[in-house]
C-alpha cells in the first residue's frame, strides 16, 4: 500500500453522532494496520467517548476539533455559507489540504454534496457529480447512480455518470469491461425520453462497455454491472426498493411471530432466515460514493449503526486504495485531449 | 346492479392468449351470475377452446370474430394502423360502441393504450391517459400513476393524474378523501424538478386530499393512498419492486431447498411462508387502468396465468359497476365549467 491511508469522519454527522462513528471507527482501526483516522467534531466529546483508546492506537487516531455541526434537515446553502467550522465541511477541509486522503460524513446528504463540490471541485471534463452506491443483485451487487444529487439532467450528464461509473467500478472491482446500462421504460413506441435516448447514442460510440437501455427490474439481475440515470429516477428507485425490502422484512418477522406455532417454526428456520437477513442486510450497502470530485466523500446513511458506518468507512478506505478520483480524471485528461469533449 | 355487466376479452392478447385467458373467463363468469363476457379472437379457436362451456352459459358468453392478432413487440402505430380487425382493437370497438361496458387485454401495452385512446378518446379535460394500478403496503394497498403511458409530464399532467386518481379510488374504494402524494426526491434543498414542483401549487389549490411530496418508500406505507408521479419514474418504480420482490422470493425459495435440514425447516414454516407468499402474489395485484378514456379498459401483465387474468377482469366489473369514466367525466365537467382549466 503506497498510499496515504488518512481519512478523516465527520464524527458529529448522522443521527447518532458519535455514539456511532467512535465504536465504527475503532472497529475500522482494529481490523485494518495501515488504517489512520481523524476524528472531526467537539474535541471535549469526542476525547470522552475514545477514553483510553486514543492513547492505545497511538498516532493512528488524533483528534481535529471543529465547533460546529450541521443539523440534518439544515438547508445545504446556509450550512455552506454560515458553517464554516462545521465537523463536515473541516473533514472535507482536510482532504483538500492533503491531510486526509478522503472523508466520511453520515451527515445530511445536501449540505455535504454542496460542500463537497465547492471545497473540492469537480474534476475537469465533469459538471456535476453524482452520487454512487451498490444494491443486492442476484449475481452479487450493482452499481447505480445518480442517486439524488442531481434531479435535472442533460443526455451529456447521464454520459458523464456513466463514464464516472465505468473508472470507478472498473478500479473497485478490478473489472476491465464492466456493463454500463442506461435506466429506462420499455412501454414507449420509441422508448423513453429524449435526455435518455441522446445519451444511449453519446455511449454508443464511447469506450464504455455499453449494453443499452435497461428496466427497474434488471437491477437486481446478473446482465448489468452499472445503472446509469438521473438523479430524481435514481433516488425513487433506491427508496423504492429500501421501502419494499424493509416492509418484506417486517411482514416475514411478523409471521413468524404470530403465535406460538409460528415462533416454533421460525426457530427451525432460523439458520435459513439469518442467512437471508444477511443477505440484504442494508448496513452492508451502507456507503454511497460522491463521485466526480477530485477527493474522496463518502456519505453514509444518516441512521447508520457502527457495523454500518464501519462499512462507509472501508469503501473509503478501497477507494483511496484504488485512486479513484486519479483514475477519473487521467481517463477525462485523455479524452479531453481528443477533443471528445466540448 | 344497474349496469350493463358485458366485457369483452381480448381472447388472443398476452403470452398465453385463449390459453390462459377463457379458463379464466370461466372462472368469472362462474363466480359473478351478473357478468356476461364477450370473447374476441379467433372463433375457430375459442371455440374449440370453450368446448361445452359455450353451451352451458348460454348467453352469458358469446364469441366476436376478430381475424387479426397484434404482437407483443409490434410497434404500436403499425398495430394502429394496420391491424383494423385484431382481437385487441375489435375489443375496444365493442365498448366504443356499447356493446361491452369495458374491455381487458393481456397484449402490448403500447398498442392498447394507442389503440384505446385512438378508439375512445380521452374524457373533456383530460389531456392524457395515464395507467394506474395497486401496489401492495403495510395498509392494504397503494395506487400509483402514471406507470408507463407518459414519459414526459408536464405539472398540469401531473395534477390531472391525481384528479384522475381521486376520482377512481373514491369511486372503487368507497373513500371521500383519498391521500394524494406527489412523488419526488427528499435531498435537494428546494426538492424536486420545476414540473413537481408546480404541480404540488396546482394541488395544494385542487379539491383533492393533498398530503404533499412522498418518496419512494412512503409507496409501501399507510400514510397515502395514491402515489402521482410521470410514467417514466412510475415505471422504473414499478419494476424495481416488480424485480426486486422476485428476487426476494427466489433467494427465500433457494434458502430453504439448499440441503436436506433448511428443506425440514421450510416444511415447520411452510404457513408462514405460504400466507407470506399470498400477502405479495403479483397475480393478486394484476390489472390495471387505463384511466382518462371515455370508456373502461384493463390492461393485463402479459404473462399473466388464470388466477392473475381473472383478476384482472374483476377489476374491469369493479369499474364498470362504479361507472369510473362517468365520475371523472362529472367531475371535470364541473371544473371546466367553473373555469378552472384553460
Amino acid at each position: 500500500m503506497h498510499q496515504n491511508l488518512t481519512i478523516a469522519l465527520d464524527a458529529m454527522g448522522g443521527d447518532h453522532g458519535p455514539g456511532v462513528v467512535i465504536p465504527a471507527a475503532l472497529d475500522c482501526i482494529e481490523r485494518n494496520p495501515s488504517l489512520k483516522l481523524i476524528l472531526v467534531g467537539d474535541e471535549g466529546i469526542i476525547r470522552t467517548r475514545l477514553g483510553s483508546s486514543l492513547e492505545r492506537w497511538g498516532d493512528r487516531i488524533s483528534l481535529h476539533h471543529a465547533s460546529q455541526v450541521v443539523e440534518m434537515h439544515e438547508l445545504p446553502s446556509k450550512a455552506l455559507r454560515g458553517k464554516k467550522d462545521s465537523s463536515m465541511r473541516v473533514a472535507i477541509d482536510l482532504v483538500k489540504h492533503g491531510a486526509a486522503s478522503a472523508c466520511v460524513s453520515a451527515g445530511n446528504t445536501g449540505a455535504l454534496m454542496a460542500t463537497a463540490k465547492f471545497v473540492l471541485k469537480t474534476i475537469p471534463g465533469i459538471d456535476r457529480p453524482a452520487i454512487i452506491a451498490t444494491v443486492p443483485s442476484k449475481g452479487g451487487h450493482t452499481y447505480v447512480l445518480d442517486l439524488g444529487a442531481n434531479v435535472e439532467c442533460t443526455a451529456e450528464h447521464l454520459y458523464q455518470f456513466a463514464i464516472m461509473g465505468h473508472e470507478l467500478v472498473c478500479a473497485v472491482e478490478d473489472k476491465t469491461a464492466p456493463r454500463v446500462g442506461l435506466l429506462n421504460v420499455g412501454e414507449e413506441e420509441i422508448k423513453g425520453n429524449e435526455q435518455v435516448k441522446q445519451a444511449a447514442r453519446l455511449l454508443a460510440d464511447s469506450h464504455v462497455n455499453f449494453i443499452g437501455f435497461v428496466e427497474g427490474n434488471d437491477i437486481f439481475s446478473d446482465n448489468v454491472d452499472i445503472v446509469v440515470t438521473d438523479g430524481f429516477v435514481g433516488n425513487v428507485a433506491l427508496k423504492t426498493l429500501e421501502g419494499l425490502a424493509k416492509m418484506i422484512g417486517l411482514s416475514l418477522k411478523a409471521g413468524f411471530e404470530k403465535n406460538i406455532w409460528t415462533r416454533l417454526a421460525g426457530l427451525a428456520a432460523l439458520p435459513v432466515l439469518k442467512a437471508f437477513k444477511q443477505q440484504y442486510d442494508p448496513r452492508r450497502y451502507n456507503g454511497a460514493s460522491l463521485v466526480g470530485l477530485t477527493g474522496i466523500v463518502i456519505k453514509s446513511h444518516g441512521n447508520a449503526d457502527r457495523l454500518a458506518f464501519a462499512n462507509a468507512i472501508n469503501i473509503a478506505v478501497k477507494e483511496v486504495e484504488k485512486a479513484v478520483p486519479g483514475r477519473i480524471g487521467e481517463r477525462l485528461t485523455e479524452r479531453l485531449s481528443e477533443g471528445k469533449f466540448a
